[in-house]
């Protein structure tokens, strides 16, 4: 049985220690217990070896969490603090070179929880407002073609041409990443380590990396 | 004269020390000068107070440095690492409880270099979309009535009762927030240390706290 009064919820970035804030080390440490997903976990135990963890079944990670443990305290006495951490649109985008310097959109192809139609809708509005797109959870064994779905509804307002990337493992060991073409992002074997980027009509390739401007040099 | 080899792109948050990354604090450590906009400068200066420290006169923050960065090096021999920060609508969604839960799109109503009806074309779409919405830059002395404007747009897809809110000061001293319908966010005097989020369909208080859920307790 446990008492909880306090709990925290955690974002703790991509892995690496160093990606983690301050502030976020200095909670986990205060904790008794960490829960989280087994990936995550896995994570945070090398650097707080001496707590309790909780391995928990959840698949949607980081993307949703806060939500629910508001939901699931409605009416309950526990303190709860949401700490932020560096989420994969930005660790990720700076992996890549600059994606997301202007406005963007950050749209998960799991339909786990959503009906893909209403995933389609976004993708399909956020392409025709030429936001730059951060596409998490872009594939899984169950989704195979999903990016494949969302790039073609991408294509009625963009260029296959358009300039897009992907990251696998951000800030974890085999960290890489690939600037590639809309056209070939259709093609591409994403799994559930991929952070995939996909620019607006400025985003250009400089020195390999994936930039959008804002314009600054035209004023 | 000053000879570059290596530039370092740094978010440092929302000002706090305790809410950089660890490997945020360390590239900063290395750098020989430190230039940025007046007001984050200062908040790194009692950091590191033996740097030399540049203050430039640019408008726009930490929204759009890494690409302008990567456009002014080209063709030169500067080495470049963006190292990525908790940019305000994760902070300041941390702060309102958890309105970033789902899918959300980031966009600024500054029109210094994003023409006007760009901007309104996004606010449509991702309130066509029903997706949250982060709200960056949404005020000015110039630009006082943009909030209400895009409040306006937003309500030819939303219910006047949409859940919104506003973080003042995020992570600093006089760190506010309060929670709103969108009616009334039409209405709120923004300023310049604003970041306003607009929830969606789904978005309710619980608790005083601004939440959208993901469903995962109708599973």
């Amino acid at each position: 049985m446990l008492a909880l009064n306090k709990l925290y919820v955690v974002g703790i970035g991509p892995g690496a220690a160093d990606q983690m804030t301050v502030r976020a080390m200095r909670a986990l440490e205060k904790c008794d217990v960490i829960a989280g997903y087994g990936v995550y976990v896995e994570l945070v135990k090398p650097l707080l070896p001496d707590k309790e963890y909780l391995v928990t079944p959840m698949h949607a990670g980081v993307y949703g969490m806060a939500g629910l443990i508001y939901e699931l305290s409605e009416g309950k006495d526990v303190e709860i603090e949401v700490i932020p951490g560096v989420t994969a649109a930005l660790s990720g985008g700076a992996v890549l070179g600059a994606p997301l310097t202007h406005d963007f959109a950050v749209i998960s192809l799991s339909d786990l929880l959503t009906p893909w139609d209403k995933i389609e809708k976004r993708l399909e509005c956020a392409a025709e407002a030429d936001l730059c797109m951060a596409i998490y959870n872009p594939a899984s064994h169950r989704r195979a073609d999903y990016l494949r779905q969302a790039c073609q509804i991408v294509l009625r307002h963009a260029s296959p041409e358009t300039v897009c990337g992907v990251v696998r493992n951000i800030g974890r060991e085999g960290e890489s990443m690939q600037v590639m073409t809309l056209k070939e992002l259709a093609d591409y074997p994403a799994d559930m380590f991929t952070t995939v980027f996909i620019g607006n009509r400025q985003t250009k390739i400089i020195g390999g990396r994936m930039v959008t401007p804002r314009g600054y040099r035209d004023v």
